[in-house]
């Protein structure tokens, strides 16, 4: 008759309770046994051909198991007399080790996780099958010139190859693209900045979370938008910044509002996206951007920049980036919605002090990024292709927009409310009342719509609300798709 | 005559002050005399056919600049009357911005940077044109499958942006390569793992940074071993963890010290590398193993497992890694040493609440990684690509080690001290007299030798010494020089 654990051990392979070959599963079907006590310390285990038989698996499959236990010190071989249960095994594993097992066990926040882990929050959304997608400002990477970046890729790749350059380099990223970047910003943005000046991260996201990291000590008063990027106001908010938020208007962020903040607290950054406002569309006034400087100045905080889709102006010439008239901010960019988000190439451009610091800290993240993506996009930027793209994708997008704003009108006109955005590649949607954005947002999973929640923006209960629709990934039948979706939702 | 300010803008673009086209350099040339009063509110400019003139620039030029002015409200245009400095100018920006500026003046720690960043000090090295590296365990990356790989990422992204799939993703990482890489680890090295147990990060540093932020708060004990993985210590302790230190020795971490260290505080995370330790190679041994498990039970401490280059071994077949006994454990491994550092390549196999909050994390730091890179280094490990790299280069290493360890005995035989290491692609040298090793750093950059500091690895003063030395990367052509110049720096 079969022993009690040679059941359980055969029960389990029938089962297949464990992963993997075999003699794994075999192996851990052993010490399963003898942390359950079926098995004793000291006991003698039946020869391989025995056991091969009773299991009903290969001879060999045994003996590799055995010799895994008896290297692990489970088992102990005694030559001829056999393979016994080793009697030096530490007290048994019965109890669960709790420190993270509990996790997969208890939804709520277990203590076993860091007070700053377990308060954040960030909306995500991204493509899912069957479902329509409005995005918040994503490129249209069909119009990526694919092939001539695998070309670059490819070439990069073997260079760096032969050369032996696959390896770890400047945490502050490839000196190639830096330096392109570099000179992009001085003759396209009117920056002043140089390669040492200018370190790359994996998307615009890295750089403000780098700026949270070095910049901000809890307790720091952090100045954002009343409506602004949530995973920026989280990344301060994980910093231990305290968030303070300044009105936005037509006019972009209300300064005199901003200098009463400067007067009751010692704000120590200021985080806003004046090119493009997130997620309203609105540029800063060329005013309020003087006033800014000059508080930046009066009060001593530091201003970040965050230009994220620099590129994509329809009403005018974009004005020059804040930055140009002041080497003290810290000035984001990223090739993102310039090329592809996958590439995650950012850039930020800092005082060399705060680059030096910040590749410090990317040594702790994630050492460096990719040599040969980043090789491939600096050969795109200086044979001039990436400007190519963006003037063919500007044309595109323009009449994208063109396209949204009349099916809105035509459709949603009596329902949401937007301005037409000088720039960027989204529309601000706010709703006549309150009752059609609760129906929309309600209904959006049955009529397969996802879009990061009107809340989020603000990240209040009670702030103000809206809908960033991306309008650059979608073209004409997707837009007819996306708005008879929205309004089907707002009906339903 | 010139007014002065005139002279002055005139001087500044013949020095060519400014960057970027002649327009920008203008325009800021006048903001710059604004600011410094020689240009005053109210002021008239002259025409631009007039001003042209005075600059010897082309007119349009002027007119370029001017409307930048007007439209960054510097300047204002009363028509006819002509153009003007702004009256409504907001006080002058002498003082410079006290927050970030002073970084670029200032050498030591100024007051804007948190304590954290101030506290970090990683070492780096790199490769730089002239210097023999002895790095710390990097790849032959010549050796990588570069052509396959390229065909496999050109194709993954001419895929991908025909169904405009170059957006953006699931935080953590492509399911396809999740699946691939969880699929491995079943199959090779016995975990019970799924793809919701496994996130993609940016090389393994980034799978210890997440956990140090996760896990920690301040002021929780983390043991690493008194010789360790620098990035990995300053992760955690940048997360505000309280460092404690298990000694060393040829059978791994001394779990007799882990235990006593365990008994006098709450110990949270225990890191380890058990399969090949960084830096000095050793195994942690079977009956080591066990007692581990045992005291995690027992004390409730997260394991994390860094099996950083598990494939390359040579003595025998890898143990299987701790998590194949424990899903509790935290298990990193990373492409890096398999296929190639640059393509920023590791995964955390963990439970999956840890996974999720991984992914929270990542939202923050980078929002995500390169999907066509992950999809690409999917198709080759499906292929199976990557298992056949593997062995063809643990062939070629193994020669290499023998290489190395015979010129070192022949060379430094009565100088450095090593034993000849299992697996790993790297020696770890010690020193018969630490002057020999003090006269190697001291002249190592005058002999264009470049290794990471032998105290980095304690990170104390006092701390055992000695130099980690990767023998993957050298040929025998640069084992000869590398040791060569070590016997030189030695006795020099």
């Amino acid at each position: 008759m079969l022993r009690e654990w040679k059941l359980h051990l055969k029960l389990g392979l029938k089962r297949g309770d464990g992963a993997g070959p075999v003699y794994v599963q075999i192996a851990h079907g052993l010490i399963a046994e003898i942390r359950r006590g079926r098995l004793t310390p000291g006991e003698v285990l039946p020869g391989s051909r025995e056991m091969a038989e009773e299991l009903g698996v290969n001879r060999k499959t045994v003996i590799v198991a055995y010799d895994e236990l008896i290297a692990q010190g489970w088992l102990v071989s005694r030559g001829t007399k056999g393979t016994f249960v080793s009697t030096k095994l530490p007290e048994s594993r019965s109890k669960p080790n709790r420190a993270v097992l509990d996790n997969s066990k208890t939804r709520g926040e277990g203590p076993q996780f860091s007070r700053l882990a377990a308060a954040l929050d960030v909306p995500v959304i991204f493509p899912k099958p069957g479902i329509v997608l409005l995005d918040d400002g994503t490129p249209d990477t069909r119009l990526f010139p694919a092939e001539s970046f695998a070309r670059a890729y490819r070439s990069a790749m073997s260079l760096a190859g032969k050369v032996g350059k696959l390896g770890y380099g400047d945490p502050r990223g490839s000196p190639v693209l830096r330096t392109a970047i570099s000179r992009m910003l001085n003759m396209d943005r009117g920056l002043a900045t140089t390669p040492e000046r200018v370190c790359l991260t994996r998307g615009s996201q890295m750089a403000i979370y780098l700026a949270s990291r070095i910049l901000i000590r809890t307790g720091d008063a952090v100045v954002v938008d009343d409506l602004t990027y949530p995973p920026a106001r989280e990344a301060f908010r994980a910093a231990g910044a305290t968030i303070l938020r300044a009105k936005v208007d037509e006019g972009g962020t209300d300064i005199d509002n901003l200098e009463k903040l400067c007067r009751r607290n010692r704000v120590r950054v200021v985080y806003l996206t004046p090119h493009h406002h997130f997620p309203t569309t609105v540029l800063l006034n060329p005013a309020r951007r003087l006033r800014l400087l000059a508080l930046s100045s009066q009060f001593g905080f530091t201003i970040i920049e965050d230009d994220y889709d620099h590129e994509f102006h329809f009403a005018h010439q974009p004005l020059l980036p804040l930055a140009s008239f002041d080497p003290a901010i810290l000035y984001i960019g990223s090739m993102s919605k310039l090329l592809s988000p996958s590439l995650r190439i950012g850039y930020i451009s800092a005082p060399e002090k705060f680059i030096d610091r910040a590749a410090q800290e990317i040594l702790l993240i994630d050492r460096q990024g990719d040599q040969i993506t980043e090789e491939a996009v600096a050969e795109l930027v200086d044979a001039g292709e990436v400007r190519r793209h963006a003037n063919r994708a500007l044309r595109v997008y323009s009449s994208r927009r063109e396209k949204l704003a009349v099916t809105l009108r035509a459709e949603l006109g009596d329902v949401v409310d937007f301005r037409m955005p000088d720039g960027g590649l989204a529309f601000w949607l706010t709703f006549e009342t309150q009752a059609y954005l609760d129906r929309l947002e309600k209904n959006a999973v049955a009529f397969g719509l996802s879009f990061l929640p009107s809340r989020s923006f603000s990240g209040k209960e009670d702030g103000r609300r809206g809908i960033r629709m991306g309008f650059a990934g979608l073209d004409d039948q997707g837009i007819r798709e996306a708005v008879r979706r929205m309004k089907a939702a707002i009906g339903g």
